[in-house]
């Protein structure tokens, strides 16, 4: 352990910006790498990757990776590695996902598969989860190859578990949170649990970041999907209402469902089970969940989750680190705002 | 070393059968394993995933794995986890595969996209490809991960490169070669590495099995090429001429594009690079093929890469391990009569 330096806590700050220059240093190598490894003689593969890599995303997950290595105090390389594997496993899922769900857009820009194709983006994103494996074994901690390998399985399962769901309105509470904590939940989980593996934290230390990352997580999923019904185009990075088009069932849809009255659900079944979607019926639905409160319930039920994922960091020491992903958590839930 | 039984090399049989009879104990665990594996609580996991892997595929791959372990006296229960890791990772190809391909038809029955969509597809590939890692973590050899992921980075650019080459009939032998090496060669040379690996061999025997593996799969997939303009579809598992109405460009078509008059080029443009196909069109193809010798040529340049497997097996100790893998090589090739 450490020594404790005594430093107040304030937890009213809702920035990301203490984090992002803890971790300045640390994510400018991880930028290197992912461009590096991004690479490939096969001119397609780092056009693609590229398009998506470089639409600025926030690189969340590969902070939380650099940021709780640095806090047991890690001083080799290998936390940069895992970061670039850690935001590429995401961008694989991305790829993915926009297949899936025949998006069109992502993070504000034409979706790689509007660009290059489906095919091409089934094949990067299956390159790039190659890529990460690879670079894992490189690194060389069979623990956090465990993380991770068991991440990519329960990430797919949770995808595959949102399928099944999807045009479901009688989906519950509990289905859909098995689906992010899956879907979402797992890869934070595993980014903030490598950190402290790299550095050889106790049991106790990994245990405690794990569970902060699984519930920052959950917190920054169920955030995104109320915002898919109330926020901008710019903060989303895809059009609100994106979800209500593409027919997925997310906590506010859930709620609203089983607050609405008998024509709220028919209305609810036409919109995302039969996917007759009218004009104004966007408006309609988010009028419908404003009144209910099903929108600010959903924000509720990710403050529940923020607040689980501070108290996971209390048996952690006191310092710079832990207040900056204490504000991530009010960073992730206020973005609402 | 073990003890050299002094064994002659017959190589005029042509069958799998000595190489399954060796590796049968060994495949009823790979099978169990690969059964259990596949389970999870998201049913529509391994319903796609058995639809495919139970669609009796020859297992070849997973085979090598097992056969080399043994060959070097592995007595542990490590090589079948890794034999069900290969034919995870050979089987999240097939899927991903058929819908970068649009294909109907695998193995015979309908390609599970054209089941389950290719949403499902995608996405269970995605979960075996991830179940794959897992269980190389388990095994715990870091050589094989290194091996095992290093295929999976490789096999999905060599798809991107094939998706790239896709309807350009200007495509080379050599672009064709880089192709097949990759997407199909380098399986077949991580699962033929990977025995070596576990049963810890020495640096040459690892190597030799190596360049067996990577010369087989180059073999295999010639054959396979051919077969495709030639073969009956029980023998192909898939219809004669599939490549054709895809606009593959495999070595036939190189071949005979080359060799073939400006009104020949003009045909091969128009049915792959336009994908205007007309009635007839593939026996004309096939015709010409003939008449060219682009489809035995295929096949002569496979006998070159099935001789170089075999002399790559020449240091390793004689007895029924290497006689068995000698007879896979003919087995590969033969089948095209």
């Amino acid at each position: 352990m450490g020594v404790v330096v005594p430093f107040e806590e304030k937890e009213d700050s809702a920035g990301i910006s203490r984090l992002s220059g803890l971790v300045q240093q640390g994510m400018e190598d991880v930028n290197r790498i992912i461009l590096s490894k991004a690479g490939s003689d096969v001119e397609m593969i780092p056009e693609v990757a590229n398009h998506l890599i470089s639409s600025g995303g926030k690189r969340l997950r590969p902070m939380l990776t650099i940021a709780t290595a640095q806090m047991f105090g890690y001083e080799g390389a290998g936390h940069t590695q895992l970061a670039a594997c850690v935001e590429f496993m995401h961008t694989a899922t991305l790829l993915h996902d926009d297949v899936v769900d025949e998006s069109d857009m992502r993070r504000g820009k034409l979706a790689a598969r509007k660009v290059w194709g489906n095919q091409a983006s089934v094949l990067v994103g299956d390159f790039l989860l190659g890529q990460a494996f690879r670079m894992m074994v490189e690194v060389g901690s069979m623990d956090a190859l465990a993380v991770l390998s068991d991440a990519a399985a329960v990430i797919a399962e949770g995808e595959v578990m949102q399928l099944g769901a999807a045009k479901n309105t009688e989906t519950t509470e509990d289905d859909y949170l098995a689906v992010i904590r899956a879907k979402t939940a797992a890869l934070f989980s595993a980014a903030a649990e490598v950190g402290p593996i790299i550095a050889e934290a106790s049991a106790a230390q990994r245990a405690a970041c794990r569970s902060y990352g699984v519930n920052l997580g959950l917190a920054f999923q169920l955030v995104d999907d109320a915002l898919d019904y109330g926020g901008s185009a710019e903060a989303l990075g895809k059009r609100t209402g994106d979800d209500f088009r593409e027919g997925k069932i997310t906590l506010p849809v859930v709620l609203s469902y089983r607050r609405g009255s008998d024509e709220d659900r028919a209305f609810w079944k036409r919109c995302l089970e039969e996917g007759q979607i009218e004009d104004g019926d966007l408006e309609k639905a988010i009028e419908m969940m404003r009144h209910q409160g099903a929108i600010a319930d959903t924000v509720e039920r990710a403050r529940h989750y923020g607040a689980v994922a501070r108290d996971a960091l209390a048996p952690l020491p006191v310092g710079e680190h832990k207040q900056a992903l204490l504000e991530v958590v009010n960073f992730c839930i206020e973005r609402v705002h």
